[in-house]
């Protein structure tokens, strides 16, 4: 129809203004494919959420462009929303192995079968009708991790993923430079890249350097030693493994999602253990306890996770023992802080010596601080800049380091989920919007959370409710039974049976008025009832419980 | 009766596993003071808690007893248990000019008019009934806080209160390094210390250090600049107000705490501000951008606060226009990183330039990091030790930091709310407990909101609850109306029709089971209908709801 030359098009859904979700739409003339598909934790707000995904609505709609789904690296922000979008969109799936062996496990536990996973080698090239892709290596706190080059009719496209440069990396596999100055010599149109870490100067330190550490530790270390950790930080589970063999130590591992990545890292490749240094959590009490490390996941404070458990003895296979030795690798994610807190307390209470990040260098960031960022630009030398993985401060920041770097300001799109940005090979512009938001997920159910619901439990939470019940007569409205008042979350009820009386008597006061009145519509008689109640509690006590009166009609 | 030798009796109220709601009781014989009353802000799970008080049963079971509480500042967790304390036990109250200057504010605000407010110096000597109490200048973040020696029969028990060491304070007035050292001399039987930031090895800087980052951010800056910092940090209020005047800026205050300090700290001497350097802030238009500095609350980002209010446009007085310079002088209280982080990106947004900790030194600590707890230490030589405001995890780690300056373990006492920890001139031990623990404040209400309540509100901010009405026959059980299904906080009802009406259907089934076999007790009844009802949830959606049947009988 139109003779335009067809535009390349840039859509994030998810991964601007906030730090997951990750999820990027590429699409040229009749073909879509999807940079990652990643899920977020629910925010504080969001009471009763299990995890938020993206909305895809721009993709069904265009279902028949879709062709694949490529992945960066195997984190639930960057994968975690695959289940879900899989179930009602599914396409070929590309990523390297350990990142397709991870999500295998994800895709059964969901009863997902029927999607094809196209396993790549980093250096790999495959090409998907108009688009020629390179999975380029990376380096970040979870092996095989990749940058994307896309290559299209109007230029290329960088993704960076998730990165730090890390020159030492445990497994010798380091980023390939080499391929990513090839591209900014060719030239690159438009670079996406990771902001997470943009407000820090200098640099990540490697990973090695944790590695010391655990040596340093272990070295003086009399009893049982515990490491918390991601399960996904393969690398520092490694290292975990190295120094456990360097100081004679077995190795157990408990929580579910470290016993599943270990498993399956091991399978792939991905985790080198010597024979016999591995052991069932069953058999701990077996070897001296100076022969002992157990690997474990709870960093985060999870109520459920296996630290957790261990430290308010509820785990079922070991119990703490006093003078064990607790390893924390890992800074709590912002919002964990306190729950993180209050396992290294209890682990201290029950007698535990307990190492974390504020008293030595246990943990090591998987992102870019400024210095590498800097290096990633220099060495791709991109056209435009969209800059991703951030809250809006982050894209501020990583847009402003642009600048700095010599990008001119109008060559920068801080854009937000949802947003369509146009390049041809030399210009390049926001030129429309799609559906792009959060998708809440409360068990079973997708989407059928939304503001009324959360806003509902959020007053629930603060408040508790009160219940008023009356029957009243179908012939003539008068009462014929109630009204009852039943209470949640309000006040003791036997404590406050006073309150409770005085309460039931301001709603017969105004069931008298209305009858008085002949108000026998339901719905004045509902909001007379939650006036006046309102009003007697916000004198009486200073609280706005919900109000639900239910009439019932015999 | 007994002819014992009276003991000298310490009993921590509050303050030990949590940082907040400091209270301790120094007993002895029949004579009680107390130093603190603090209040801390409620834990995540205490949801619609407004906040939390001391439990002082112990104090009002001996009530006659207790002569005075003694303030070592003005922080809400020293002192902002008062209101509620003074109401149920009247005494006299010991504290420095800003101390009690703040204190009476809120004392008015809560209607309390017949309180003892005794002004002290630092320095001053007062004698109440056996104890001699001696006040010693110290530096913390706010100004005028003492640490408080309390000579008694038994020997000298020195409570730091909070303290860093600052050589060069804001006022001039430096820690009476002198009167600890003489104390230490004459001999410390035992010392009460701040635990904060015994995690952090080395020094805080002094305030002084973010003045100097003041000037430096005033001098390029173009336009209004607006700082946020907390209302009682007055030496940082100053700093502000120096840069301002060296750069010839007006200044205007918003917010009501930071009005209300600015007002007490200007009347009291404890803040200077040129004549014509203050004005209103309903006036800041009427001078050219670049001539404008606001000192506003919100450093928190707490919703209400002006700060906040600027960020979401809310805020009645000013508009932030692009450009405008934020400075976030102080570091988020572990809890608010996530609520700091949205109005820093809301700035963002609104085109201001923000400044905060992640991007240079605007905030210094109020408390002491190890090596000035050291000097503290070796200063006081105390005979024994028991480390105060902090975690169980500080509380450890201040215990093993005296045992590395030379303190036998035996003579530290790593007490817990509650512990009665009595002294001879030579021995001290744990000999037993009070009662102690939160009382809850929400709304006018103190105390009536506990566990079940609280697990109530948790369970409906979760998954909502569904309420079920039935109206039954006084004579024969049977069904007369109903049931109805009410549901709040679970899913869209407009979207979930089907669910409920299939709910309802099961609710019918059970109501028709139990007719068959003539149960009409109520509670058999209404369990049925819950389990049922919570078994077709789980299974259909994977939610548990609260489920609240209600029986009516005409």
């Amino acid at each position: 129809m139109s003779k335009k030359q067809p535009k390349l098009k840039i859509i994030p859904l998810g991964g601007l203004y906030e730090i997951g979700k990750n999820i990027t739409v590429i699409e040229y003339n009749d073909e879509i494919i999807v940079i990652d598909c990643g899920l977020i934790f629910p925010e504080d707000e969001m009471l009763g959420i299990d995890v938020v995904i993206p909305d895809i609505t721009y993709l069904l709609k265009n279902r028949e462009k879709v062709k694949a789904i490529v992945l960066t690296h195997g984190h639930e922000d960057h994968v975690g929303a695959l289940p879900y979008v899989l179930k009602k969109l599914n396409v070929p799936i590309y990523g390297t192995k350990l990142t397709l062996g991870l999500i295998e496990n994800k895709l059964k536990e969901h009863d997902i079968n029927n999607v094809k996973l196209n396993v790549v080698k980093p250096s790999q090239t495959i090409k998907t009708g108009v688009f020629t892709l390179e999975f380029i290596r990376t380096s970040h706190s979870i092996p095989d991790s990749v940058a994307i080059a896309i290559n299209t009719p109007v230029g290329t496209i960088l993704h960076t993923g998730d990165f730090k440069i890390d020159y030492t990396p445990i497994n010798g596999e380091v980023m390939d430079f080499h391929k990513l100055a090839e591209l900014g010599k060719k030239g690159v149109l438009v670079l996406l890249a990771d902001s997470t870490n943009v407000e820090r100067p200098g640099y990540t330190m490697s990973e090695k350097t944790v590695g010391d550490t655990f040596n340093d530790i272990f070295l003086t270390a009399k009893q049982r030693i515990i490491v918390a950790t991601f399960a996904s930080n393969i690398h520092r589970v490694q290292q975990i493994i190295n120094s456990a063999v360097l100081f004679n130590r077995k190795v157990a591992v408990s929580g579910r999602s470290m016993v599943n990545v270990v498993n399956v890292a091991t399978e792939l490749g991905y985790l080198s253990i010597p024979e016999g240094t591995l052991i069932d959590i069953n058999d701990i009490k077996k070897y001296p306890d100076n022969k002992i490390v157990v690997i474990t996941t709870g960093s985060q404070g999870e109520p459920m996770s296996a630290l957790a458990r261990i430290a308010s003895s509820d785990h079922k296979k070991m119990d703490l023992m006093p003078g064990d030795l607790v390893i924390i690798s890992a800074t709590p994610i912002p919002g964990n802080e306190k729950t993180v807190a209050k396992v290294i307390n209890q682990l201290f209470k029950k007698g535990a010596n307990v190492i974390y990040e504020a008293l030595a260098d246990v943990h090591v960031s998987g992102h870019a601080c400024q210095e590498e960022l800097k290096l990633m630009h220099s060495l791709l030398k991109p056209k435009f800049f969209i800059p991703v993985h951030g809250e809006y401060r982050h894209l501020k920041q990583h847009s402003k380091l642009a600048q700095e770097l010599g990008m001119p300001k109008e060559n920068i799109f801080v854009a937000e989920n949802g947003s369509i940005i146009e390049f041809t090979k030399d210009k390049g512009s926001i030129t429309g919007t799609v559906p792009a938001g959060n998708i809440l997920v409360d068990g079973l159910g997708v989407g059928d959370v939304g503001n009324i619901v959360l806003r509902d439990r959020k007053h629930l939470s603060e408040d508790g409710l009160i219940v008023v019940v009356v029957t009243i007569s179908k012939e003539d409205g008068s009462v014929v039974a109630g009204p009852d008042i039943v209470s949640r979350g309000f006040v003791y009820v036997r404590e406050s049976e006073d309150l409770m009386e005085e309460a039931k008597k301001v709603v017969r006061n105004v069931l008298i008025e209305c009858e008085k009145n002949h108000i026998t519509d339901w719905a004045t008689l509902k909001s007379s009832i939650r006036d006046a109640l309102r009003n007697f509690l916000c004198e009486k006590i200073k609280r706005n419980p919900m109000i639900l009166p239910i009439i019932m009609e015999v």
